[in-house]
């Protein structure tokens, strides 16, 4: 067991390093998909549309080399849609008016899907903001499809669930994941929508706490009578939106003032360079509340996270404690081969050793917790963020409910013959995931 | 169990066969309520809003046979919030309005609730799309109350709960549900409220999955500014509502564009027929997208239903093996004697079982798999459908989770002594319907 | 056990009466907190928002005594937000403008947040009305604030959690819960997000059930273009709001037409008192519906309601049973000596027991039935109530699981051995509670 527990120790440093290493490493393009683990998938497809650098392939319909007068005469009749959203927007009303051409390409069986790289040749300093991100690693915007593709999980998960994570990962790849095409209106990126289109559901229920948060409802009854076109600075808007905090004066770099880190891993709220992050979150609170009172709420939630931290190292422990004793089962040796198994092949009890990656093949235990850390404790951390109290309570009930189903059953196996054990452990998961009509479509689908 | 698994399979048939040839009888009006088991239940005196034709009964308090004019003189002053509505909408505007009586009748103990064969009279093409519905089978609106009424757990279910079905059923048998009375605006119909009325929650989560898309978030910013009163065709919107897809050019039927069944049963989509259908919607998607991502993005969909189903299908025979092994208990002839049990007295396992019925009085097992099919499995399907990613991990996570719960049980049950299978089984079910104020309750009110 | 079931009766009663009372005695301010449990718990600072009248400091940076127009002067450059929502405001607009000083002070060391004594000064009228509600008891936003500290939950439950409840139990203390700062708008407030900012999510999901309802989804589609200064009265709104129903013509007053008392426990719907109740009620609908139709409405609620008792009854009795014979274990004198333990040693099952305040400290059976009654039962109320069929469903479904889980552990536990009920009962509460980083940080810091 201590081979084992070493080993698992080991492998969460390594990917901790891979994982800062990758941001920086040109993917190799090996294999169908791309990469660390390109070997592992191959692209749907569809997939096109969410990483066009890598995988778009043109329709090859229609030939000809066109202009862009010719783009709007012949689409204004097969998709009268994306033209008037085009003409509506400040691209066809400057005095040089940014045409179809301009982005796609004028050869119809070339064309292109822009790239964040595509509209930053004119919107440099947009642009420049949005890959400074990386500087801070993830969870980033900029870093959401490399990640994505570089976790085991990608090569793990059924593929109709991955292709769920894709969708919205593709934020880094494409620009209109919040100015929607062909308008790309910064009114629209101001509207809380245009984020919550990704930021919703477990494990970032951004939505659902913003939404019932204060500020979320005066928007809600309010929002449709302000006006957009103003910029994100104070005394322009009665209740803060998603934009006007995380992105204020319009800054296209949302990490930088991230103060836990998403909720993730526990964080130190006293290191100095928390306390500067904090005071330029009390600034910007301060354009409405009295600072104090922000620098309170600030506190509010270290307590709330200590509260959820102290829950969740209590099952970490419990589930640690069952493996060096040999009593989580299946135990990583046990489980089947799968995509990234040989490589992948050890238990993940914890953000160190990989819990992100936990959703499938793993022991019931392991996944109990996976589900307290990742969708009952992201959610509890994200209502106590946005100030929405139910979520609060609603999070910790469920880490509460979680962590004494997750005791009760250690306490069971450790007082359990060893035959029993067997049975009851959770011998459904090796089934299921050895054989049968479920793992073997998998396996060949991925 | 040879015999129950060959009863079950009989009944599966026989069920399928009545309802397919339910929807061409007229239902006999014996005993208090309508439809094929019209002996086992008695309408709540509610039911006559919800079921106009056959159960509303005018109040006789207001005697007398009143002239249009005289029916608002007197109702501006009682309800003039629906007056109000009358004056804006276009019956009242038109050259020669539709007045109070034209639909209600004059005699004021004699009033009726218009049914959509009245509405027909004038909009006759609409009607006629409506009932077209009926050649598709169910899901449609046009089904909607008599399916209700025709399956087995309308008699079975706690009322309370049966009353909350049919509350939207009445989409059958009133035209209101979308176009509110009394101003039964088709600007109303076109936003997607008229149709999550009824469309949301489980197992129909499309108000959740579509609010949740890139499509309903572009709606929720934005719609407020859209003009309503425009034809659903293509050029008109910046995105697409429930009706501009589903009742493309206004047209009143929903079901012949049906691709996966609600993904209540698994489809095969390489048939001739599903390739036409497939074809319409990709014609349909290309108002606005590329043919070929609409293509693709129904290959995603295949996908997503092939990884649930294999899901499904292994549940299925979890649950089909412990029935061959007499270990599904209580079994179908230890339930208690429910209003249609001694009828349909048989395990519910799968669609072709009658799985849409077994809510209650089922073992506990069966209505895991109940939950996982009609509930995950559904909102699985939806969130995939309208491009809501964080649904269809929901779902499918759901459903592994539900999976491995029966196959532990599964593995439990097997593992155990007789006496011990009895009690572990599911003991309280038995029990739950066999005695206690609960089953009496429900035995004596429906 | 006679010992026990007695105790846990005349501590019912004890809370019962203590909480009847409560609201009329004057709190104590000793220790650090307020109320009956004072010396319990100590407030967090940010308490000082959400109970100003008990705990506000104000800032001490900034000295001075100032006069209104200096206020706005200043405060136009630090926080033009507020200033702008002031001046929008019906207090800057009317001939004796209300300033800044008029509610919060001069002396800018000594500023105080008003309280609804404060705004009462004018608004006589509606804080009367609002006092009025203490005559009916709690639930009643008047005594929201004192009937949260007044709970022994306030002391146990992990403070955290407590600090979300007490966020929007505020409003007993502050009239900017519903009418926001600095605009205090009563077209604001008519609006249902004025609302829901509390009255959202489990036990309360008043939110989710209206916007779920037809009315509700009127009001998404709709209304944005109604006019929010008319008066709430019938004729002026297309649906209604909640304001519209439970605050009819802008009384400032909800509980006294209360009729199922949140459905926290069963209400006779026969008596007198609540016959003419029922009557309001339907006089209220009848703004709009047939008075009949209201009635039958009403008539399915009941329904409703004794369909849920019934499970909630019997599920208290396999409790109460289990008890009598030892078998919820931990029992009361077995668990951790909590802030309010030696107090408050007892089971809680049912209302009358306390049921409310079961959310932690208790055995794994205790909080399955807490959680059906005050989650999926007050779910399942709201959603008839609100007419959102979906939710009555949701919860009814969610009651009978919950039932079937307590049954079915129930029958375990009196069908093993001594030994093993010891481990299987429910050994992870005990343990959880009674050492460990969770318990030892809460113990330390409530």
């Amino acid at each position: 067991m201590g081979y084992r527990t070493l080993a698992a120790t080991l492998s969460g440093v390594a990917v901790f390093t891979l994982s800062v290493s990758a941001a920086y490493v040109i993917w190799s393009k090996g294999g169908n998909g791309s990469g660390l683990y390109s070997r592992h998938w191959s692209p749907d497809s569809v997939q096109g549309y969410w990483d066009p650098d890598n995988f778009y392939q043109p329709s090859k319909s229609v030939e000809g080399v066109f202009e862009a007068t010719l783009c709007i005469q012949c689409h204004e009749g097969i998709t009268p849609g994306i033209v008037n959203d085009w003409r509506a927007s400040r691209h066809a009303r400057i005095d040089e008016p940014v045409y179809c051409n301009d982005c796609h390409g004028s050869n119809h069986q070339q064309l292109h899907l822009p790239t964040p790289v595509v509209c930053g040749n004119c919107h440099e300093k947009q642009h420049g903001e949005f890959r400074d991100e990386a500087r801070y690693g993830f969870p980033s915007h900029v870093l959401a499809m490399e990640r994505a593709v570089d976790a085991p999980h990608f090569a793990d998960k059924p593929k109709a669930e991955v292709q769920s994570c894709v969708q919205c990962h593709s934020v880094a790849t494409k620009c209109d994941s919040c100015h929607t095409r062909h308008r790309f209106s910064a009114a629209e990126a101001r509207h809380p929508e245009a984020c919550i289109t990704c930021h919703s559901g477990p494990p970032h229920p951004d939505d659902e706490s913003y939404f019932a948060s204060a500020h979320g409802k005066i928007y809600r009854a309010e929002g449709k009578d302000w006006d957009w076109s103003k910029k994100l600075v104070k005394g322009n808007y009665k209740a803060p939106t998603c934009a006007y905090c995380h992105m204020d004066e319009g800054r296209h770099q949302v990490a930088h003032k991230s103060l836990w880190k998403f909720g993730l891993r526990e964080v130190n709220p006293h290191t100095s360079k928390n306390q500067l992050l904090r005071e330029q979150w009390i600034e910007l609170c301060s354009d409405c509340h009295e600072a104090k009172k922000a620098a309170q709420w600030l506190s509010e939630l270290d307590r709330e996270r200590k509260s959820a931290w102290a829950k969740l190292y209590r099952a970490e422990d419990v589930l640690k404690n069952l493996r060096s004793n040999d009593l989580l089962r299946p135990a990583a040796d046990e489980r089947p081969d799968y995509p990234m198994g040989s490589f992948w092949r050890m238990e993940r009890i914890g953000f160190f050793e990989g819990q992100a990656s936990a959703f499938y093949n793993v022991s019931a235990l392991e996944r109990d917790y996976f589900e307290m850390w990742y969708f009952d404790n992201l959610g509890a951390y994200k209502s106590a963020a946005h100030g929405n109290p139910q979520g609060v309570d609603e999070g910790h009930r469920r880490m509460a409910a979680t962590l004494e189903r997750i005791e009760t059953k250690a306490q069971i196996l450790r007082h359990r013959s060893e035959t029993e054990q067997s049975v009851i452990a959770n011998p459904a998961v090796t089934d299921l995931w050895m054989k049968g009509k479920y793992t073997d479509f998998n396996r060949t689908h991925n």
